[in-house]
């Protein structure tokens, strides 16, 4: 019998998105969990269970579906492990392939987060057809998904395309959850946009400014797009900053790999062209010339959450 | 009939070297022309032809040869051509390989020449049998070749791996070549060395250094390597900073593709480990834990126009 849906599981540092995939790339049926109330990853995938398997018996039962794809923080795809999340409860190397699959009995694939979102650029989104592409998303961290030769980067051991982890400012800012100064993700992220916000306001004593009105609780990414949409100096500034940095860390990579685009999303990109025109200049402006006018620089057109679901999905697909 | 033989040859800056290989990566015969005599490449051509075929003939004739690999400043692996080379004399876009295959009668492949050196190593070198790794060539500039899965990292357009150009002090030193300030290879190549040496002598008049009895114009990466053997001061901090700068690019590479290992070579590596302790203490402190301790950091052991002209051979016996 011919297999008529995949599962699609993204598992974020604070929620598990999880949906059923036709091969159209259709969530026809989709639910969320909490990912770090169990301390127990087997309670865990006990939830994930009873609530997946009432989705899956109203299309039709098992029997219809090629596997389970996964995305999550730290996974590694060749050996099908969570190891060593900073973000996620479950501690050490956690086999959670094997576990779903021997749950489910069905076969599971798991990859990196970022680069289930590539695989389902790749495969559904604005990245269909591309063999070289890189996705950066701007989420709380800054996460990637590199694609070569049309397949992910995985490298030697599998954790290829940490770029949120690359150094872009040497001596810059401390990036409090791996001790390293001046990575992209301390600046480029949701948290780096706050962090910014309040080294501006802080920094410009005397500068008006509407982000001033608000909590520090309150000074978020939203809250510093809204100001800047309303003309604050400030806020607009913080935008520039973060796509000039940004910007730079891009052409770095289009040195490595020469992709055809690099594919943004991620909370971040909802500032538009806010973030896009800083980070293009800065991108073009450190470019060799050979590399110049060549690279489109473009947001998903993917809902975050959709990406996520079905480029994990697409991992059973493409198998 | 089986052939027996191969052509390689390195176009560098200022000298081609050019050698008849062996399947067993033996280099049999070889010699070398000036590259920037001849304004026109088909002269230059004339100069190489005149010169390898009476190699050729002395090994039993160009019927024992598969064909010629040619490794050469940006150079276009998918097209065959040299486009733009700053250090050339022939300007625009070259299509050499097509000429080389015309005159010879011969199969001829083009690429890169930091990525005929990377083959070099993966046929014949310290990198034989890895799946990934980097090779960064440390001589006048910074070369890299990036293998991936077995494969030169090309990208979409046949540009991948120019590593010496990422910016990694933004700000910082401007690269008179290129306009882009703050790039690895202002630092990190001969002509990097030799600048750090004058800023160093230069911002502390009142210190010290056997580096003071040279003029200008003797004032390379040798002379800093000799003083520094001799346990001078600032001589010995031109190589920490160096390796410093070098190891945090590297952290950065690694975190990209996760490689086995980072092969060095060219005429900075003869520094030994005034270099490369430096570089291996700055690289794992900017890694991810995940990448920390995993990664080999060796000096190849082909000498470096051997490497050239052997990886450019293996293009044409791996095709």
């Amino acid at each position: 019998m011919s297999k008529k849906y995949a599962v699609g599981i993204d598992i974020g540092g604070t929620t598990t998105k999880f949906g059923i995939v036709n091969k159209a790339g259709e969530i026809l049926k989709q639910d969320r969990i909490p990912s770090n109330v169990h301390e127990n990853v087997e309670d865990f995938i006990d939830e994930l269970y009873s609530k997946l398997m009432p989705m899956i018996n109203e299309v039709g039962g098992i029997e219809h579906f090629i596997g389970i794809g996964m995305g999550a923080p730290n996974a590694n795809f060749y050996s099908g492990t969570i190891e060593f999340a900073p973000n996620l409860k479950w501690k050490g190397i956690i086999p959670i392939a094997d576990l779903m699959s021997k749950k489910f009995d069905l076969t599971t694939k798991l990859t990196n987060d970022a680069n289930a979102a590539a695989v389902g650029e790749m495969t559904y989104g604005c990245a269909k057809g591309m063999k070289h592409f890189i996705t950066i998303t701007l989420g709380t961290g800054v996460g990637s998904g590199i694609v070569v030769d049309g397949k992910i980067l995985l490298g030697h051991d599998g954790f290829a395309g940490e770029l949120g982890h690359t150094v872009i400012r040497h001596g810059g800012r401390l990036h409090k959850g791996t001790g390293i100064r001046g990575s992209l993700e301390a600046y480029a992220s949701a948290t780096g946009v706050r962090e910014t916000a309040i080294e501006f306001l802080t920094e410009n004593p005397e500068q008006e400014s509407l982000l001033r009105d608000y909590t520090i609780n309150d000074l978020t990414s939203e809250t510093v797009y809204n100001c800047a949409m309303q003309g604050d100096n400030i806020a607009n500034h913080i935008f520039e900053f973060t796509g000039q940095i940004l910007g730079e860390s891009l052409a770095n990579f289009i040195m490595f790999s020469s992709p055809e685009a690099i594919v943004l999303f991620g909370g971040l990109t909802k500032a538009g062209n806010l973030l896009m025109n800083p980070t293009r200049k800065s991108m073009e402006a450190n470019l060799l010339p050979i590399f110049q006018n060549k690279v489109k620089l473009i947001f998903s057109e993917l809902k975050e959450a959709d990406a996520a679901i079905l480029g994990a999905s697409a991992l059973v697909w493409n198998q």
